[in-house]
């Protein structure tokens, strides 16, 4: 199996919320993009069980987010590694695109 | 474990090889950055194991390549899954910086 996504143009932005894609699903991880237009977040959360997950600024500038208002710049080539159990979140200040990836996958 | 790698900072460029930085490597999934100058490549390669990589472009273009010298453009934002046993590179055109997730970890 082998297969590439074009995730900057598969996917779009919208002024009412975040706009999802699903890149990739498979008993090994799971990836996801999240288009976030300035000002949108992925409100801090955490699931309580095993495994990974990271998130990859592709483009546009925000902030990570942690436990206890913890706050982390996010800037095109940043990653943020977090236990699936640990509270995170994203923000963005501009419009942003970010790749999430969850092993194992939720 | 929370924590946050600025992969642009953290890894360079050489005209000798291409540079790797390990951003992660736990028993859920390991992350690498590779940083291409031009005309540098990852020759075609595979591992007899289970499992899966993702390769996102984070920065400049390329291509990825497949078995039977199959090529596909790699452009900032593409993503490239592939199983661990399938053949797989990748050749930078421009300076380039891409993200490798393998899961479950080599």
């Amino acid at each position: 199996m082998i297969k590439r996504i074009e995730v900057f143009k598969e996917n779009s932005f919208s002024d009412k919320s975040f706009k999802k894609l699903i890149v990739h699903d498979s008993s090994d991880f799971k990836i996801l993009n999240f288009n976030f237009s300035a000002g949108q977040e992925l409100p801090i959360h955490s699931h309580d069980i095993d495994g990974q997950l990271s998130i990859v600024v592709l483009e546009g500038s925000g902030e990570f987010l942690g436990k206890d208002n913890s706050v982390f710049p996010a800037n095109p080539g940043d990653v943020l590694i977090s236990d699936i159990r640990e509270p995170h979140g994203i923000k963005a200040k501009t419009n942003m695109r970010v790749l999430v990836t969850i092993a194992p996958p939720i």
